[in-house]
């Protein structure tokens, strides 16, 4: 169950940009598998800066969440706090720092859980999760355009959460089942 | 706990497509919040046509993932075999079809475990996830370039599954927990 040795990396033939917007670039890769099968794919290019998202604990059987307005949806989501790590920030302080600024409240401590991706076939995006714990009150000023909605959830509840319509986003989903997982064995 | 009563969607003043390539438009969207900020986000559509995931058993304590080239990030990922819903396809079927084209094998009994989203400030992507049991070999042709790599894991070592650097993808990660989760249930 190690890393495979069989497989071998398609070659690039070629790479073309073609299609720019401010935030993505989508590439056309040419690609020749190992066995001689040509195929082009599209893959799509942001701006290669990792990400986070916190699982924040008021207490031992508190979640919190956050309801925020989702441009792609066009509708209101309910999941964990998260943003994107500043050029030269620690993926920890980006969390505490995400921590401040949409639920106001700071960690003493956060626990590195998992670091996931997004769609790989398409994109290089990055996010590691955080447990944060031990919190206290403290605010940062984000970018939010209007005050996120704070919502409370009891973890031992975490089934009528899961059955929420809003609450959908696979990286919030899997960093609750993680944090669950994680506490139980603790 | 409820859905939220006090929340106002934004106006969307403006939407204009600002990129496209063969597969996806960005879409830039000027938004007016119900206080009166106004921002412009970046949204990407795809064809709109949802995705499945399966979880395989091939026994109580065995799991079926695939190790499969990944373009978005250059490298072999291993996952759960999963695509995108055929137009008319009801998902469950899509599902089926998926385990007999990526994996040889059918499930009489395939158990829906969650609808998760991608991304939802930037995509409108829902994907269903299902756990595939009492499985039978049937192999449909698919579309992939080369074989895909056939892994049997441990459903009870899932822990060093979640170690592995190329099991990243946040829906593969949801969908095991969440099999974990029902499958200690019954």
């Amino acid at each position: 169950m190690e890393k495979s040795e069989k497989l071998t990396l398609p070659e690039i033939l070629a790479c073309r940009e073609v299609a720019r917007s401010r935030l993505v670039a989508v590439e056309e890769v040419d690609l020749k598998f190992s066995n001689g099968e040509l195929r082009t794919f599209e893959k799509i290019k942001g701006g290669g800066r990792g990400a986070v998202l916190v699982v924040p604990m008021l207490d031992d059987d508190t979640l919190i969440l956050i309801r925020e307005y989702s441009a792609g949806t066009h509708n209101y989501q309910l999941g964990f706090p998260k943003g994107l790590i500043d050029p030269g920030e620690e993926p920890n302080i980006a969390a505490n720092r995400e921590l401040q600024e949409e639920v106001g409240m700071a960690a003493h401590e956060l626990t590195f859980l998992q670091q996931v991706s997004l769609a790989p076939a398409f994109f290089n995006a990055k996010m590691d999760l955080f447990l944060a714990k031990n919190l206290y009150p403290s605010r940062l000023q984000g970018d939010e355009p209007e005050p996120l909605e704070i919502v409370h959830w009891k973890l031992s509840d975490y089934k009528s959460l899961l059955a929420q319509p809003d609450f959908t986003e696979a990286r919030s989903i899997s960093a609750l089942m993680l944090a669950i997982d994680l506490l139980k064995g603790e």
